[in-house]
Parts: structure tokens; sequence; C-alpha cells
């Protein structure tokens, strides 16, 4: 059976970040782009949010076939209210869980409560929609509380009241991989209805947990980009598309190759940088220990995954640690003449520095280092093999120029780690990878700004 | 069967950022206090590392009842080396999968790797070592390449030659729990030597699979703080511990309540943040959606996992976005004498405000909007609910000061969220918490460190 992903960076990840209209139109089509049809967003409750920017949204999925899903409360008001859209589909949510039944609507009647989510989804037939999910809130607790019977029990009752699919999330993030395949292996040999998972990532489970329930068959998987959400979030669209494409060969319609570049261009578009631990950030794909070096330079699927190297990263970096690899130096240093005693002396010697260092020398560092012994390399090379040097660039406008679009602009060069507007006698704080120099990046930015700046200053991080 | 952890943030963490000798001694003090016996190390490479420093941490690991393991290549040179210290156990590794075997070595012929590692255990039994680990290093690509048969193989011959245990690490990250699960239920099953795992994050999933291995019964896993490692590090200790006794009700030996002090302090003195995603992190306790915001004002653990709750967090943090709830500007408001028609009206305002300032208020933002209303409120009243406000804090130190002395002082300040040092007009920067103002930091600042500062300044961060 084939899952449908359902991306809500543009609903669950609004919680963790608010996006303006044009970012919301940028992350539609970048999913749309790399096969992500099933798009799910927040209905507009103004004056807090916009109807407009939900029409215009709404309008731009829909014109490139994709599928809208429009996320509200069981109630006449907000199922009215979504049905004035013309949005592909509608989710509902409901808490049945006894702790968020009790102090949400005061009872524990919880029939009621289903009553009520049935004249919601009668509603919604109504108006047309096609696709209605009904989501079951705190089910994960449901089903360690009660069992799976009861969970049972709920999509029996919301199949008979007309729902099309229903959605059982882990909303406290309070299962594991083993659990997840116990329930919905059970789920799947019980009922005879479509339904969609939800993982919460309070202990870091999300992604393993909604790998296991696609395995385990499920209809529909909900993912958001760098896994965004409330709290610590949701899966993860990357730790879950790619390792069930390249380690269990299943397909999900996602162009696999693209997916790097999604979240390169996420980056810029919200400032969200791809964090440390991350499988795509710049430490992923990045070599310390010597041996590892060594097999890396003559074969780097020894420690990176194959399908990694073809898809996400073209080459892997190496750092100049105490472990620096004697091989690997003598790949970068091929052209300089250098015997293989002298090899094993400087490789010691830059160990012995980077440990010196408190663990690894600069690009610049070790350009000083190499240019002492009298060895020439240029900086290009170093920055070939080592990645950038990092610096904190400040800036200050002059008097009533637009931070925000100059902000703006900025975020979306690649050089860019991360940036942010401050408050005092600077404007803009930016983390920078310098690539290949800080002339270079002096140049761009005043070219691009020019008479705008009134003062930048940048400052080389100290690894 | 109990499972015995094995960290290795001394060892595998030394890939991805070298401690000096104070540092290691801290973080092995706080894990045996915690209750992590075994610790890794790597043998010493002088003129790279020294001697010196891992004599004085294996006296004191020794002196605390610790099991301290030294990690060396299979090779004479190495174990005579390891063995001249005083080590409780010893763990020896050699690549056996094809591509390793031939791009490392040069060969194709396994058998003769074998006998090597055969002459290692040999050399390691006559300097006395109980416990004597052999690591196949690359082992899942020799399970997913030639099957389960050939690990087995291995195992037994490794059995034979007289290891005492044996790893069999996922070096490439190319493993997930499904295939865990499979993996080692079956080595289980048909092998009778003890095991121990090792799995690389590459794909984001070295928790989940040690968490897999752990309940298929394996007799150590090894884990690292914050999961640091080569490339993107390896299990994560917290993340491994902390579900398996809060949801699986596993007794690790590990005292739970003191894992998230442990994460502090080892951020204090290495600098290194828990990162966004993590399941200590400050997203991970902040709740943003209001009906989440309102059942949370009532019971949090109807969002947050009940034990994270007891062990990690005292409580909950909210953040002022347009979902804003009306309950929670209730309860911060209660003394106000507001009626719900005002905490309605100010709800959509705030969340109005919030949406146009990108979709949330900073403390100070929220602090005046209330003013402007009318209201009053402390603003550590806003910051028990809301966290804290965030700053930049740029340092120039007077000539000849030493720069390293201020910085590895500043790291231990529970208000420092990140601190880089840099080249050029400036020395250090920080990324601070504001609690309760900015005027107490400089305080704290000059009180500390006095005439030695030439120059401080703050600039708040605008969300």
């Amino acid at each position: 059976m084939k899952t449908t992903l359902l991306d809500t960076t543009l609903r669950e990840g609004e919680l963790y970040r608010c996006f303006k209209l044009p970012v919301k139109l940028a992350v539609a089509e970048n999913l749309l782009r790399i096969g992500i049809k099933r798009i799910e967003l927040t209905l507009a409750y103004p004056p807090r949010t916009s109807i407009e920017d939900l029409r215009k949204i709404l309008k731009f999925i829909n014109s490139l076939n994709g599928e809208s899903v429009i996320h509200c409360r069981a109630c006449k008001e907000d199922i009215e209210n979504a049905g004035s859209y013309e949005a592909w589909g509608i989710a509902i949510y409901m808490a049945l869980s006894k702790i968020h039944v009790q102090h949400k609507f005061n009872t524990s009647n919880r029939e009621e409560l289903l009553d009520k989510l049935a004249e919601s989804v009668e509603y919604a037939r109504q108006h047309g929609f096609k696709y209605i999910r009904t989501t079951v809130e705190d089910s994960s607790r449901v089903f360690l509380e009660e069992g799976v019977d009861k969970v049972v029990e709920f999509v029996e009752t919301l199949r008979r009241i007309g729902a099309t699919i229903v959605s059982l999330p882990d909303t406290a993030g309070l299962l594991t991989p083993p659990l997840v395949r116990s329930l919905f292996s059970e789920i799947r040999k019980r009922v005879d209805m479509p339904v969609s998972v939800h993982f919460h990532d309070d202990y870091g489970y999300a992604s393993a947990n909604t790998v296991e329930a696609i395995l385990a068959g499920v209809d529909e998987a909900h993912v958001s980009i760098l896994g965004i959400g409330d709290r610590n979030g949701i899966a993860d669209l990357y730790q879950v598309v790619a390792p069930l494409m390249d380690i269990h060969g299943l397909d999900l319609g996602v162009k696999r190759e693209l997916l790097r570049e999604l979240y390169l261009n996420f980056s810029k578009l919200t400032g969200i940088q791809i964090p440390f631990k991350h499988p795509l950030s710049d430490e992923a794909r990045t070599i310390r220990a010597g041996v590892h070096q060594f097999m890396v330079s003559k074969a780097p699927e020894g420690y990176l995954p194959q399908k990694k190297l073809e898809h996400d990263f073209k080459k892997p970096l190496f750092e100049a640690t105490p472990f620096i690899s004697k091989k690997l130096l003598e790949k970068i240093l091929e052209n300089s003449n250098i015997n293989s005693a002298q090899i094993k002396e400087l490789a010691e010697y830059i160990g012995m520095k980077a440990y010196d260092n408190g663990g690894k020398l600069s690009i610049s560092m070790l350009y000083h280092l190499l240019r002492e012994k009298g060895i020439e390399v240029s900086r290009e090379r170093l920055v070939e093999y080592f990645g950038y040097e990092k610096a904190y660039t400040l800036i200050k406008l002059r008097e009533r120029e637009n931070i925000e679009e100059v902000f703006r602009e900025i975020l979306n060069w690649r050089e860019i780690e991360s940036a942010e507007k401050v408050q005092g006698d600077l404007d803009i704080i930016l983390r920078v990878k310098l690539n290949p120099g800080e002339e270079k990046f002096l140049e761009k930015l005043s070219s691009m700004f020019g008479r705008k700046l009134q003062n930048v200053s940048i400052l080389r991080i100290i690894d």
C-alpha cells in the first residue's frame, strides 16, 4: 500500500514560525515541485490572520493541482468558514482522550463529543468536501491508557459518521517505534478505514515513528520541513523520505534529488537554519577522524551513505584536527613535492597545533601554518577540502533605510548561516561562511546595498 | 537482559570537539554521578594528544569505580601502548566489510585480517584485560550486502579468538529501526556471545536504532552526550535513556532526574549548545498554539510528557503568537481586574500585533503593548510565562587581558546561549538570555571582570 505524504509546514509549522504570504507561496511551490501534492493550511481567524492570504495560497495550490486541506475545529462556525474557501479537503479535530476531554470540554461524556464531531462531518459533506479527515487528538494516550480496542471503537464510529479518513496523532509525543508498530499493525488488521498519522517529537522519535507507520501501511503521513511545529515539532520530511527511499526502496513519489535544495531554499526564505545533528547539516558530511579521512579520500561511501552522496552532498568536508590523516594531507598537497617523511612530520605538527588550539585549526590558521613551513597552497584549495571560514558580520544601516528590506534580501544569500535583526547600535548581525574571503563578501555587500550601509565589520570566528 | 550503557563522549565525541583535561575530568565525573559507569577513551597518540592527560583521566575514572575502556587499532604497537595504562578494558577495532577491507588494507583477504585481530586479542589478554571488545567496523554493511549469516560467522570467529564482547557498529548510518530489529533479534537467537551496538546518525536514526537494539537484548549500547561524534554523530544519551525509562519502564541504572542537569553542565563546559529539535531544548517546552496554551495552563501533561515535566522541565514556556490563548492571558493578568470581553479584545490585538511583527512578540514588545493598553504587569511575570529575551553581547577586552580565561568563565554562566571568540575589533560575541534585564547582565559582567573590559554592548534580538 502506498502512503500519501501530507506536508503541514504551513499549518503545524506555522506554530513554530509564522510566515508571510510570499514565503507561504514559495514554500508551497517548492513542495509541489518535489512531488508533495497534499498541503495543509490553518483556517484564517481574523483579525489575527488574514482571509485574503488564505484565499491566495489556496488558489495557488489549486492552480498547480495540489490537494489543499484546511484544518479547523469541530464546530459549525469553523466548518462553514472553511466551506467558504475553495479547498480540496477539510481536517476537523477534536480531542477524545480522557485528560483532554476533561480539561478542554469540562466533561467526561465522550459520546456527546462524538455527536458534535458527527455534526461537523455532516456540515463538511454538505459543503461538498470529498476528503473529510477527522483527527482524534491525543489518540496515542487513548491507546496507552485504554488499549487498542478503544482506538478501534473510535475509528469505527468515525467511519460510520462519514469521515473519509481518520488521523490518529501522537499529540504529546508518547510513542516509540516498537509501540507504533504494535498499534498500527493492529489497527490495519482490525479496521477497514483509511488512517493518517501525525507524530510529535517530544522524545525525538517523530520521524522514526512515521517510518514505522508507513511500513505498517498507513494511508497518509504528516511531515514538515525540518520537522517544525509546536514545541519540538513533528516528523521531518527529509528524515522520513530519504531513508524510506534510500534504505527501504519505497517510492513515495518525491523527487529525492531535490530534497536538499528544498531545505536550503526553506532556510533562505525563513531564516530557520538546518541545525547541528540534522542529516543535511554541514556537520553531517564533515569527516574528522584520521582513519576515516584516509578512507573517505579514496572511497567516500565507506563512511557517508552512497545515496546521500548521490542526492544531497557532492562531496565530504574535512577538518584539521589532532587526528588529521597523512593520506589526506598528501592529496591536498599533491603538487607540492613533499616526500612522505615530510608529510608525516607535517601531519604531526598540524595535529599538535590543532590540539593546542582547542581541537581544530581554522582555514586561515592552516594556511599560515603551511606557509610558515614553506608550503604554497591556495586558500581556494583549502576551502575545497575544509569548507568555509566562519565570521560574524555586523551591519549598521543609514537612518531611514528599510531594515526589513535589506534583511530579506540578505537571507537569500548562499553564504549566510544565520541572520538576526537587533536593536541598539547595530541593525543586523549575520553569521556567514566566508568563501573565498572577506574582501569578496564586503564587495558583495557594498555593491548590493551601497549607500544604504553606514558601517559594516567582519569578525572571523576563532574555532 | 540488562544492557550496559557505554558513554563515548570522550572518544567518539572527541572527533566532534576536542576537550582539554579539566573538561574531560568534569564530563567523566558528571557521567559517573548519574550512574553511567562505562566510559570510553582514545589511546593517546603523541605528540598530537597527551599521554599524561590520558593517565590522569584514567586514574580519575578508576578512583570512582568507573569502567574505563581504551579504544585502539588492531596492531601490536597500539595494544602494547594501551597495556601500559591502568585501564579496565580495551576495544580493538578492525573493518571487515568488503569496501573497507579493499580501501584500507588494499586486500580482499579477510582471513588475514582476522588473524591480525586474533593476534591483537592475544596481546590484550597477555596484558590482563578482562574486557576485550573487538569492533567489526561497518558491520551493518556486511549485514546488508552479505546477510546475517556472514555477521554471525564473524562473531563466532571473534568469540573463538578470545574477545569477551563484540561490537557490531552501523558505521555509515545505514540502518533504520525495522532493520535493527531484524538483525539483532536474529543475532541474539543464533550466537552465544555478548554483543555491543554503536549507531551512526547519518539519516537521523542512531537513537531510535539503539532503543530497538536494547529492546532486542543487546549487552552494551554506545551513546554520547548530545549524540556528538564524527559527522552527524551517534545515539544521544538522553534520547536513549529517557524514553526507555519513561515509556518502556526499562531501568538502565541511570539517575533519570539528573539528565537535564548533565546536559546543561555539558553545554556550559564545552560551549556546545542543546540544538533546536533536541528533546531538552527550550523549544521542546514552548507552547504556541492557542488551544494548546489553554489546555497546558490547566494540565501541562496534556501536551508535554508527564515524565519530562517531572524530571526535565519544571514548567512549560509560552509564546505570544497570533494564536495566543485568552485563558492563558487571563491567568497571566489575573490580578489586573480585566473582564472577559476585554481579555478577548486584548488577545485579538496581541495576535494581530504578533502577526504584523512576523509571528510573535518579544517580551519587551508585549510589556509595552500591555502598558499602552493601561495594563500593569511586571516584566518578571512575563518572563515567568514567556521565558527569556534574547540579545547579543559584544565584548572587547583591554589589551594584554587573557581572552581564553574570560571566555571559559563566561561559558559557565546560566544565561549564555552561545559564546564565540572572534578576531578583529571585538574579542567575544555572546548570545544571552536576558533574565530579568540587560542592566543586571551588564552589572554582572562588570562586577566579574571589572577593568578587564574595554567595551561591552548589548543588542536585543528582534524576533
